[in-house]
């Protein structure tokens, strides 16, 4: 197998964006072209979950290819929920290591505001298991609260620590420009004031409004290529050392144990194993915050704490910037957004920046390896990816 | 890069299908697991279109992967709309030859029933360019519409040339048990007779009934994998020798010459570079005809005849079973059926069936050397295989 390397990276506000799907996946590419110098591709893959339903659009990587000239390029899109993205640069890294490429595009893109928030719910509910869960009108809204629930009881994690997540990702996304929130929030506000009832109401119980995501449009591209190309784009090398994905069962409650996120750590041991490396080797991470609880849990599965820790590494400050795990730097989906198809390829883009030491105000100092956990469906599948900074 | 080989292969019939979608991506998948040995995987790819629109569902790899019991492999959709079967055997294919995966699962798949034709059509012009096309009314079957006026004209082919293709490939579907349609037709009844403007109307001038496939659901499987593992089967030695994609522009009206399939020509001079083969040296290949008129150019495109000499060979009898060169031994869309993402896998199951010699009355002599074309969007996106049997 051939070493892969980010050549390129490029990346659209995570927001409410008026222009077309298309060009929402379209956009990041020529970013990351201007970026590189690169102005021929082998092969391009785009990630998204939503266009043949949302945007009326499928072909969407064919679409794209086009709108950047990149014809007669081959191009396909990916789709695994919410983790697209990690799976879409999971297969740019197969081409590019097997030979078959030397220079290969990932794109993720969404574009989710043609719908209301009933209608993205409902959306986002194909995921689930048709007659074990979206028959009984489960969402993943609803899953995530009674996970959070379980999870909660066992390990003696309050609201308080749900609040600290979104405390503190709000905050690192006052300095990334690109983040669809930029609302500094305290515990006093969302928590403890009279207000907080209204302000930040339950919505799956015990999940209040500040411990979801927003729903956000967005695109991002990454462009993957040998040393030797990469090396001649002047950018300090960064490497996709490990590459990890990992299935569970599809419905949660075919789970042992529903608190157990078994994919999760697996990917992650299969990410660590391929790069030669351990969590303790992490001097940043991207975790996909889509409800605060799944951070907390998450830094614990990939192997930064021990199960039942993570909330206690939060509180302690361990895990924000200037701490000695800084986690979800971005502002993660929690406040940078989530446009679903896009955020893997979000993650790795904050990753590619802190890296190469361009992450201006919120940047990690010395970091040499980082780390991405995007999580498709409720963890029936996840990817996970760990880069390094070489020389 | 490592060799490529079919270890196992299974179907369902190209029909109405009563059971959900996941369950007709997972049947064939059990029957390739059957057929090789083969029990566990590194990886499954689902080739799909309309799951996410048409079915409620999407996540439909980790529904699969989970349906299968084949948990924790990694696993991903893929969508290229009618050509993302293909597609998705060329990820497997990049997953193997990388050393990434071992033991590759390609499943195509789509149920279709839940729409009537009018959705069905609404659906696949999902597929057209959003702005220079589907606004004004532009579908799939009034592109080929348009396409096959320009290319009769250009090359003296009539109406005659494209029901001689309805003909050939509904005979080649008598013989196979998982075809769509299993209804004999002749010139005379179809276009020569008092009855044929009532039995085989008009729907998109010059293009009529006959000239178009039906909808169908239906699923499809290949096992990949690597020599020493598909030699353990038992099974004839079919190596996958040469994937070939190559995308145009996005809209048909874009290109200069709106009769000239570049794609086509292009995504398969790539499969026979790989393959170190040339189209002399194909003796079955399977073809995309969802109109008629495509199984003619394609045959000229990828390299079997000068250009306009394909329907020449077609009423010389040469594509039929028995000719020199059989095309569509299956009976190809036509008559074999069309279940969108699933189509690309059928034609690599047509092929393996006929290079092991396991396709009984349909059977192509001596073949050797097999070929497949999966045409996406209008021309804008097309994967070409190339397989050969070894030993």
């Amino acid at each position: 197998m051939r070493d892969v390397f980010v050549a390129g990276i490029g990346i659209t506000s995570f927001t409410r964006l008026e222009y077309p799907l298309v060009e929402i996946a379209a956009y990041p590419g020529l970013m990351a072209m201007r970026e590189s110098g690169i102005k021929t591709i082998d092969q391009l893959y785009v990630a998204n979950m939503g266009g043949c339903r949302v945007n009326h659009q499928t072909g969407l990587a064919s679409a794209v290819v086009d709108n950047l000239s990149l014809t007669p390029a081959a191009a396909d899109s990916i789709e695994n929920g919410p983790a697209s993205g990690a799976s879409a640069i999971k297969q740019g890294f197969m081409a590019v290591a097997s030979g078959v490429c030397d220079v290969v595009m990932v794109i993720g893109a969404e574009r989710m505001r043609e719908v209301n928030n009933l209608e993205a719910t409902d959306f986002v509910a194909t995921l689930t298991h048709p007659m074990a869960e979206y028959i009984y009108g489960v969402t993943l809204p609803s899953l995530a609260g009674m996970f959070a629930r379980l999870y909660m009881d066992k390990y003696g994690i309050t609201s308080r620590h749900l609040a600290m997540v979104a405390v503190k990702n709000h905050k690192h996304a006052m300095d990334n420009f690109y983040a669809h929130l930029h609302e500094e929030v305290t515990l006093e506000g969302i928590l403890d004031s009279p207000d907080a009832t209204t302000n930040n109401p339950i919505i799956a119980d015990p999940l209040r409004f500040y411990d979801m995501c927003p729903v956000s449009d967005g695109g991002a591209c990454l462009i993957l290529t040998t040393a030797d190309i990469a090396k001649k784009t002047g950018k300090p090398m960064v490497r996709l050392a490990g590459v990890g994905q990992a299935t569970d069962t599809h419905a949660v409650h075919d789970r042992k144990d529903p608190t157990d996120l078994m994919a999760v750590r697996e990917a992650a041991k299969r990410s660590f194993a391929m790069a030669g490396l351990k969590p303790k080797d992490v001097n940043v991470a991207e975790l996909h915050d889509a409800f605060t609880i799944l951070e907390i849990v998450e830094s614990e599965e990939v192997g930064f704490f021990e199960k039942g820790q993570g909330h206690i590494a939060l509180q302690e400050g361990y895990t924000k910037i200037g701490g000695k795990l800084p986690i979800n730097p971005s502002g993660g989906l929690k406040a940078k957004g989530h446009p679903v198809g896009a955020t893997g390829v979000g993650q790795a883009h904050e990753i590619v920046l802190q890296l190469r030491g361009e992450a201006g105000k919120r940047q990690v100092k010395n970091a040499k390896v980082g780390f991405t956990c995007n999580f498709g469906g409720f963890g029936n599948n996840v990817v996970c990816l760990t880069f390094v900074r070489e020389g």
